[in-house]
């Protein structure tokens, strides 16, 4: 049925939206993905969600413990239409149910941090599976609860006098180091399945299209015209 | 007469001090350097600032055309002490002028735009020279001028939606990618000199010890003792 809607919805966009939404697909992934714990500079959130699209990272987690995201449409640009923005909260404290969730659908949890040192960015082992980085405030950093929870620490080298990076630009340096990794020197198949694509594909038509309620209605009509 | 000023002034700074300066000082290099040109918001000036640091870029030139830099401290984290920051401005159009005065330092003039189809950063060569990165505005991105001043365009690889990265994530993976490759993946002598390191530990002493004035005219008059 899914796929019946899309070829009905795909007629309602140009031939080069839907040719670009192919090409993006099939440069997606949800090997790498991002989560960000409670980061209180909505900004921040807004960018890392812009820096994914860029980087072709599908699937961004947010967890909002005391601080609520609101996305800044300055900062993430339109990305946030072609994201998959995963908002973990309705608890106090939602980090351990998020990361507890991210490790049974087969990731690492993988903290980013330059106080523990552990694996510097450019040694990390992308082959040994799915990786869920984890990225906390600037002050006070990630919570105990992330770092009772992590796999693997990782961090980013530095050389000068300031000990971090703003925490968008250590997400941005990150995931441009690990999806060229990824696309050109690894042979994982990093790509999403046909199912994902066709899920996101579906997403990005309705997103694209005005009034795709009404059209969905008459798809359903049709549909039930030729079943019956 | 500097290294003895050196000399006298690192007995009031800690031992831990002066080991962490030296020890920044062997990390910085002036093999690349990063120009801005006429950036409106000046939290992207701040944090290129901050990420120089971090990577080890000595020099950040900022070009105020329409645009006056100002740091914002809570987005440089102190990151301005350390870093050279040389402003061109006094025209109205100041990138020739800074862009000329690059080149005729040994700098290629190399512009990132994610709209010229040239190199991308990780097929760039570190090898053929000096190197100044100049970024220029989102929108409306480079100037004509800066663009008749280009050796070469270079291009951060990007595979979504969204056309172009926030500028200073720009700046912070074309540094970190760049940066690494000069320190672990060529055999280019990228360190500053022993005259630019001692410019730089006098500048840096100068900065952390409380009433240096004070002191340096207490030096003068020893100096001038030891001298007749």
């Amino acid at each position: 049925m899914d796929y019946q809607l899309i070829q009905f919805l795909s007629q309602f966009v140009t031939a080069d939206r839907l040719a670009l939404f192919h090409s993006i697909l099939s440069q997606r992934t949800n090997y790498l993905t991002v989560v960000l714990e409670d980061l209180y500079q909505t900004q921040n959130t807004s960018a890392v969600v812009r820096t994914a699209d860029c980087f072709g990272i599908q699937n961004v987690h947010v967890i909002e413990n005391k601080h609520i995201f609101q996305v800044n449409p300055d900062v993430v640009r339109g990305a946030a239409n072609w994201i998959t923005v995963n908002r973990h909260n309705g608890r106090e404290m939602n980090t351990p149910e998020a990361l507890g969730k991210l490790r049974r659908e087969g990731y690492r949890i993988v903290l980013a941090s330059p106080h523990e040192h552990d694996t510097d960015l450019e040694n990390f082992d992308l082959a040994k599976g799915k990786t869920a980085l984890i990225f906390g405030c600037e002050r006070p950093g990630l919570t105990d609860w992330a770092k009772k929870e992590a796999d693997e620490f990782m961090k980013i080298p530095m050389v000068g006098f300031t000990e971090s990076l703003n925490v968008s630009v250590a997400v941005a340096v990150t995931l441009h180091h690990l999806t060229h990794q990824l696309r050109h020197n690894s042979s994982i198949d990093w790509h999403l399945t046909d199912r994902e694509q066709q899920k996101l594909l579906l997403e990005w038509l309705r997103v694209s299209i005005k009034r795709v309620d009404l059209l969905e209605k008459k798809f359903e009509e049709l549909h039930k015209q030729g079943v019956q």
